[in-house]
């Protein structure tokens, strides 16, 4: 499948749970100490609007782990289906052996206010910074502060990837229900 | 939509992250002083495999936060697309005016471990314990641990619907991928 182009724009910070309430899989980059790793992550959940605040369990098994915890920084990348095969490899291989922007042929862009890197072939990228560790040693729980997000101008709802686990995804994208009538107007 | 009758089975806690890993809407249901309610909720995230961890976030402005705090208990259910109207209508009521059970003509059953009743509807019912409160007064985030799995024995993969923000639904399902042969035996 062929990798797709996104044109950004910068996105209010108080608005990303509209792409990650769904539940994609998302990549996590990292950078420290002048090296930089992705990991794919499935375990997260939206836990402030303001301050924009992401939940993430990110394993100390994983290279991942110390670069985030030590750098107090990471993105929150959104791949869509196109970058299926990839996300995969990213999961399934460590920073400790490869670059992995390198050997997955993926594009490392500047972030605005972090050192680590935007993955510029996904529909969104959320720039963060470590907002609380507290529970970071008994459960690898990170609290994150979204900082500054970027997200396609199109389409409006991407074809995100979400793990059903055992090698099993759910591609999400175009069946859609509005509801928008039914809800009281502060709970949109 | 008529809503479905799911037949189901135990279990096993340790597997539940292939129905909330894809992220999913829930309904969590609740008991505290013989009065039942439940909530729609979409801000959670799996934890841990062994125990059964689930973090989620649930507003101190909900009738749930009181019920759930003092109880020490709930059940996390997982509806169908065919109950998704019901499931907005739980989410724009408060439980501190209406029986939700009744007014939605949803069905309360018991549970095993726990008081809080299943809403025997939904696809899928975990048991649930609060494992860890100590991030509920600054986040209003909640450590739960699965104590009981019940889940509907077909369809394998459940039509759930996720919230994308702004009253839409995108509804899962029929599209998936298998990319088994690509994972390490230890990641699935």
């Amino acid at each position: 499948m062929r990798v797709k182009h996104y044109t950004k724009r910068d996105f209010p910070v108080a608005k990303i749970r509209r792409f990650l309430e769904p539940g994609p899989i998302v990549l996590v980059s990292s950078c420290w100490r002048g090296r930089t790793n992705i990991m794919t992550h499935g375990w997260h959940t939206v836990m402030e609007f303001t301050p924009s605040l992401i939940g993430s369990i990110i394993s100390d098994d994983s290279h991942s782990f110390e670069m985030i915890r030590r750098s107090r920084e990471c993105v929150i990348n959104i791949p869509t289906v196109d970058l299926a095969t990839k996300v995969v490899g990213i999961g399934n291989t460590t920073g400790a052996d490869i670059d992995k922007f390198e050997v997955f042929g993926l594009t490392a862009a500047p972030a605005v206010k972090v050192k680590a890197p935007l993955v510029d072939e996904c529909y969104a990228n959320f720039e963060c910074r470590i907002a609380d560790a507290r529970l970071v040693t008994k459960y690898n729980f990170f609290i994150f502060e979204v900082v500054k997000a970027h997200v396609a101008t199109a389409p409006r709802f991407p074809q995100t990837i979400h793990y059903r686990g055992d090698g099993i995804f759910m591609i999400s994208g175009t069946n859609t229900r509005q509801y928008r009538r039914l809800f009281r107007p502060e709970m949109l």
